[in-house]
């Protein structure tokens, strides 16, 4: 059992689900504890817990909460009444479709529960959550083949444990190559403006034991041209139907310098973060936040005051520029609408 | 007269050199007086005073206190004792060229000048920063034919008032893109990790009333993605004979954006920063500077102890990828060798 994996990112315990509070990290390895759903919804908002597979399975538990509410003050309406919570905790944050998704597949169990329904609802959560750990194990196998020994890789922002209900996603691919003993070192971009590869990645790498070295976003084109790249591997917050990618703001311009330099770009993502809703890119909503996070560290001032600051936080990546999808369905390469349609189709 | 330009970089009083901390930028406004070769040396080190330019002009007037000193000990052979001064304050930083460049120029007076020399060479120091200014007002109005009506463009670092003796490279271009009615906004990488954009760059744009915007470094291929981008402009702090050019990391990444989008790349430095002695950017050295820029900011951990950082604080941009290259004695588009000797041979 590696270090991480012993540190749970979110887990349920005495009627209430616990998250790592991720704003504190690396300094303070302390939890949150939710109770009602508006207190999960809350988390999310502010980032208590962030990255798309962790918000979904965080918000499965925020359902499992809002129903046990609503059973008690409605046993007989409780699917209804609870529909104004779960829209509002759908609405916590725009763009990693793996939000809407849980709270979908949640309700898709309303009708079959028997009253009371929280046990059977917490048991599917809790069923998520493992899949979702498996499906990032299945991953990492799959994208690891793609890691040729003595690889130097690139991630950006946290697709990790902290982003997932643990083991990660590219972070996921990064441990099973390590694992293979093909993985040399990673290079971190510090992911202005919250600083996720800097605070998190770093610490999950490190505690793992796993060659990590921080840079700044803006260096990934020198990284790139002074020194040999194997690959650049993220996660995503959302997959278009036909393939392009939004993340953390950062990848795109990533993926256009590796494709400058002929560096194999991999995006690793369960199918749960495939909205097949969603034709394209361009149809994905990017959340803004607020300037200050810009222009203020931790209470101390940058820049001017009053200055304009722009915050969109994930950008779209074309899938033009994703050398090969990795899904805990199967991995594809040059993804478009048609192999991404097959991956559905597959049996698993 | 505008705001900026009643605001002196540096400026030589009452026998001493006074530079704008920047490190205090945007907060407090104070100067450092330097009265010793070795105080302009550090200044120039830790950055005090920062950009190739005013680099250059600020070790003009060490050259000058260096002198005075070496005069006095030895009024018959200063020209060779103060050698060994001006070799380390040649040291100081290794990327901008700007620093050997007005040394030697400096240095190619010392022969002509009658004893005791101080005077003589103190008037070449001021001319030497006169003409930093003007060559900067006529690159503003070149680079600004460039740059049409109601133009969006992007900056990176601070090549202004800042960075120069005053007036600016990059910031030149947008103050009279400005003048003519032409400019619309400013989007200003905030530079990680030292923030020239954020603290400097950002202060000088609005002292001027020049609308500016701040956004992450990371989001720049976003941006030019996602709203028009009429122009990238930077300054230089070594261009190579081939037109290479080594600026501020980041740099690279943002010219490789700017192509696959179709934005126009301006450079804007004056020759004193062409090095005509170096061939290709390959040959620049790249500074590296601690990575605890990236891992602290000021004082307060961003990331886990002990973790490897890798600072390169400038990067090469190939010259395939500028567009416009203006410098006082012209413009060049699409610089080569031979359109870069061939701005030396032109009359001015």
């Amino acid at each position: 059992m590696n270090a991480t994996s012993s540190v749970e990112t979110l887990y349920w315990a005495e009627d209430a689900l616990f998250l790592i509070d991720q704003r504190r990290l690396p300094h303070e390895l302390q939890y949150v504890r939710c109770v009602t759903v508006a207190e999960v919804r809350n988390a999310i908002e502010s980032m208590v817990v962030r990255g798309a597979p962790a918000i979904g399975i965080a918000a499965a538990y925020g359902v499992v909460l809002a129903v046990e509410a609503a059973y008690k003050r409605d046993p007989q309406n409780w699917a209804n009444v609870v529909r104004t919570d779960l829209a509002e905790l759908k609405s916590a944050r725009p763009t990693a479709v793996n939000l809407a998704w849980a709270i979908e597949e949640m309700a898709s169990h309303f009708e079959h529960v028997d009253n009371p329904p929280h046990q059977a609802l917490l048991a599917q959560a809790h069923t998520m959550r493992e899949q979702d750990i498996d499906a990032n194990k299945v991953m990492g196998e799959l994208g690891a083949q793609f890691i040729a020994e003595n690889s130097t890789v690139v991630t950006h922002c946290n697709a990790g444990a902290l982003a997932t209900a643990g083991y990660g996603t590219a972070l996921g691919v990064i441990r099973s190559a390590r694992q293979h003993k093909n993985l040399r070192r990673v290079f971190a971009g510090e992911t202005r403006p919250w600083f996720q590869g800097a605070r998190l990645t770093a610490w999950e790498l490190q505690r793992d034991n796993i060659p990590v070295t921080l840079i700044a976003d803006s260096a990934m084109g020198h990284l790139m041209s002074s020194r040999t790249i194997d690959c650049v591997i993220t996660g995503a917050d959302r997959v278009a139907a036909n393939g392009d990618v939004a993340n953390k703001i950062g990848t795109y311009s990533l993926a256009v310098c590796a494709r400058a330099h002929g560096v194999r770009f991999m995006v690793v993502a369960p199918t749960s973060t495939i909205d097949m809703g969603t034709a394209h890119g361009s149809q994905i909503p990017i959340e803004e936040r607020a300037g200050d996070e810009l222009l203020v560290y931790q209470g101390s001032r940058i820049s001017p005051a009053d200055l304009d600051a722009y915050n969109p936080v994930f950008d779209i990546t074309p899938a033009e520029y994703v050398d090969v999808l990795v899904t805990e369905r199967g991995v594809v390469e040059k993804p478009n609408l048609d192999t991404i349609e097959g991956l559905f189709s597959r049996k698993i």
